[in-house]
C-alpha cells in the first residue's frame, strides 16, 4: 500500500459573518491510495458504503457552500464539520475502486472533499464524465455542473419566460448569471446584467452578449439605474444577491413579473441580514417571487446536458471561468466570491489532469 | 326635477400614513334625483359614459383605499381626487336611469362613491344583484364581494391547496380570512388564524371553525407563537398584513411552501416601510411568495359565486359582518380597519334597504 501526504482545507470553526481566509487552514495529512478493505468493524445487516478513492483535480467554490459554515442543522444540507475538510463538487479521476462501473483512470464529477486525495461514497448523485476534447472538463463544474443548471432550470422552470420579456440578471458574469443572461437572449428576451466592476461590465457587453450591462458600485442609486435600463420595467429578475437590489428591483418590475431568488451574495450575515422594504410591489404588480434550489429539478438534467453542450460545441454560448491554481489557493478564492474578487467562475485546479 | 340633500365623505388631501378620521370631512351637497339629460357638451364620436342616479344603501370599508388616498400614479388603481368623495364599493339602489337593464328599484353593486346619492357610469363592473331572501343584501360586499372572491381566488389559485396543508391565516377574521380559513377546512387543511383580540380569537375557534387561534399581540415573541402552533410548520401562509408577521412566517415555512401575499394593512407608512428580514428562507425551502389582486381572476367569479352561495346556505360557512349606522360613521370605521377595531368584514349601512 502506498502512502502519501494528503494537502487538505479544513473549516476551523462554524461563523456567521462573510467567510475569511483566517476560518480554514491548509493542512497536509496521510492517506492511502486505495480504497480500505471492506466488512471491517461494519455490524452484520447494516448497509455499507460503496467507496472509491479519487485524485481532484478541479474544486468549485461556490457561494451556497458558505451556508454550510455556520452552525445551523435547519437548512437542506447538513453544515461542515468543524476540524475536517470542506465538501464541494469536483472533478476527480478514480484512483482506486472496488466497483467495476468505476475503473483506475476514469473521470467522475459530484461531491468531494476540499484534499488532493478524496474517499468519497458511491452515490446516485456522482456522475461519470466522458471526456469531449471540445468541452473542458473544468466545465463540469460550472456551465455543465450545479451552476449551469441552476441557471437553466432557474430561468425556465421559474422565470418562464416569453420571447420579448425584459430581463434583469445580477451577479451577471458570476457562475450562473452569465448563462442565464445568455439563454435568456436565446430565448429572445431583452437582457441587462449587473456586476461589480468595469471589466465585467465589459465582458458581459462584449464577450457574454448581454444587451446592456452596469457597473452597481458605481451607481448611487440602483432603482435610478433599473430605471435607466429598464423604462418599460422588468418582467424577469434573476436574483443572485438580494439585499439592496432586490429591494430596487422590486420598485421597477412590470405586471405579473417574476422573481428567481438563486442567492443573496450580498447578504454580509446570517443572523442579522439586510432588510426588504419594498415588497408591498408584490400586491400591486402581481409579483411571484420564488425561491429555488437546482435538485428539486434533477429530472431535467439530461436535457440540460444536451441542450446547453449542444450550444456550446455550436459557439451559440460561451463561459467565463476564473481558475485558481493549486489546493493552497482555494481559501482565497473562496472568500473571493464575497468580495466579487472572482471574474466568472471560481474553480480550483487541485492537480493537472 | 326633485332637488335632495346629499351627505357625502370627502378625501381632504392625500395621506402616506395610516388614515385618521381629520383626512376626511362629511359635507353635505345637492344632488338632482335623475340623471343629467344627454350629449350636453359632449363631442361627436366621442364615447359617452351611460350614467345611473342610485341611492347608496350599503358601503365597503376596505384596507386597499388606503392606496387610493395617497399620491401615487403608478398603483394598478387610480389615486382618489382630494375635494371628492371617496370611492368604493357598495350596495346601491337603482333610482332614474335611461338603460332598460337598470331600472329604478333594481340592486347593483361594484364602484359607487361615499354619498347617499351617486351618479355612477355603467360599466362591466357593475353587477345586479338578485336578492334571495336567504343572504343578507350586504353580503356581496364581502362574502360575495371582492373580499370573499379575494379570498377564493387567493386561497385555489395562488395557495394550490392539498388536503392535510398547514395553514395560516392572518387578519384572520377580517373580511378575507375568515373565508380564506373556513375554505381551508372545507378543503381538509389543518387551519390557524392569528387576530389582534381575545374576541376575534373566540370567534375564530368557536364560530369560524378555525383549529386554533391565537392574539397577536399576547405573543412576545411571533416565531415562537407559530412554532408552538405549527411544530410540523407551515405549508401555505395567507398574509393579509405583511411585516413582522410574514418575517415572523418566513421562519416557519415548510420545504415548497406558498405565501399568497394578499394585504399588508400593519404597514404604517406607505415611504417608510417596515424591513423583512428573512427571505433566505425562500431559497432553503424553496417558497413561493406571490402577490394577486382579485381582478385578474375574474373569469372564475361565476364559479366562485355558485360554490360560496351554496356552501352558506347549506350552513357549511358562516360570515361576520361589523355594521356601521350612517354614512356620518364612515371615516371613523374606516380608519378603525388599520387598528383593528372592525370585528368581521367593515360595511357601513347608509340607508334601509
Amino acid at each position: 500500500m502506498m502512502e502519501v501526504q494528503n494537502k487538505q482545507v479544513i473549516l476551523k470553526g462554524y461563523i456567521d459573518d462573510v467567510p475569511k481566509e483566517s476560518d480554514m487552514e491548509v493542512k497536509v495529512s496521510k492517506i492511502e491510495l486505495n480504497v480500505p478493505s471492506q466488512g471491517q468493524g461494519q455490524g452484520q445487516g447494516q448497509e455499507q458504503e460503496v467507496l472509491i478513492l479519487v485524485k481532484n483535480i478541479y474544486l468549485s467554490c461556490d457561494p451556497y457552500m458558505r451556508g454550510r459554515m455556520r452552525d445551523f442543522q435547519g437548512s437542506y444540507i447538513p453544515p461542515f464539520l468543524p476540524g475536517h475538510p470542506l465538501e464541494g463538487f469536483g472533478v476527480s479521476k478514480v484512483i482506486h475502486s472496488n466497483n467495476p462501473d468505476y475503473k483506475p483512470g476514469d473521470f467522475i464529477t459530484g461531491f468531494t472533499t476540499w484534499q488532493e486525495y478524496s474517499l468519497i461514497p458511491i452515490t446516485d448523485q456522482l456522475r461519470k464524465i466522458h471526456p469531449d476534447p471540445r468541452i473542458p472538463l473544468s466545465f463540469h463544474l460550472g456551465l455543465l455542473g450545479m451552476p449551469g443548471f441552476t441557471a437553466y432550470a432557474g430561468f425556465y422552470e421559474i422565470c418562464t419566460p416569453s420571447k420579448g420579456d425584459y430581463v434583469f440578471v445580477s451577479a451577471a458574469s458570476g457562475a450562473v448569471g452569465q448563462l442565464v443572461g445568455q439563454l435568456a437572449k436565446l430565448h429572445g428576451c431583452y437582457v441587462v446584467g449587473s456586476a461589480g466592476s468595469n471589466e465585467k461590465v465589459n465582458l458581459l457587453k462584449n464577450k457574454l452578449g448581454f444587451h446592456e450591462a452596469f457597473n452597481y458600485k458605481e451607481e448611487l442609486h440602483l432603482d435610478a439605474a433599473l430605471k435607466r435600463h429598464f423604462p418599460q420595467g422588468i418582467d424577469i429578475y434573476f436574483d443572485n444577491v438580494g439585499g439592496d437590489m432586490l429591494d430596487a428591483a422590486l420598485l421597477n418590475m412590470r405586471v405579473h413579473g417574476r422573481i428567481a431568488v438563486c442567492g443573496m451574495v450580498s447578504q454580509q450575515s446570517f443572523s442579522k441580514p439586510k432588510g426588504i422594504y419594498n415588497l408591498f410591489n408584490l400586491i400591486t404588480k402581481r409579483i411571484k417571487m420564488q425561491g429555488f434550489l437546482q435538485s428539486d429539478y434533477l429530472h431535467l438534467y439530461p436535457r440540460f446536458l444536451e441542450d446547453v453542450s449542444s450550444y456550446y460545441k455550436q459557439g451559440k454560448i460561451v463561459y467565463i471561468e476564473d481558475m485558481n491554481e493549486g489546493l493552497e489557493s482555494a481559501p482565497a478564492a473562496f472568500v473571493g466570491l464575497f468580495h466579487g474578487r472572482n471574474v466568472g467562475k471560481q474553480v480550483i485546479r487541485v492537480a493537472s489532469e
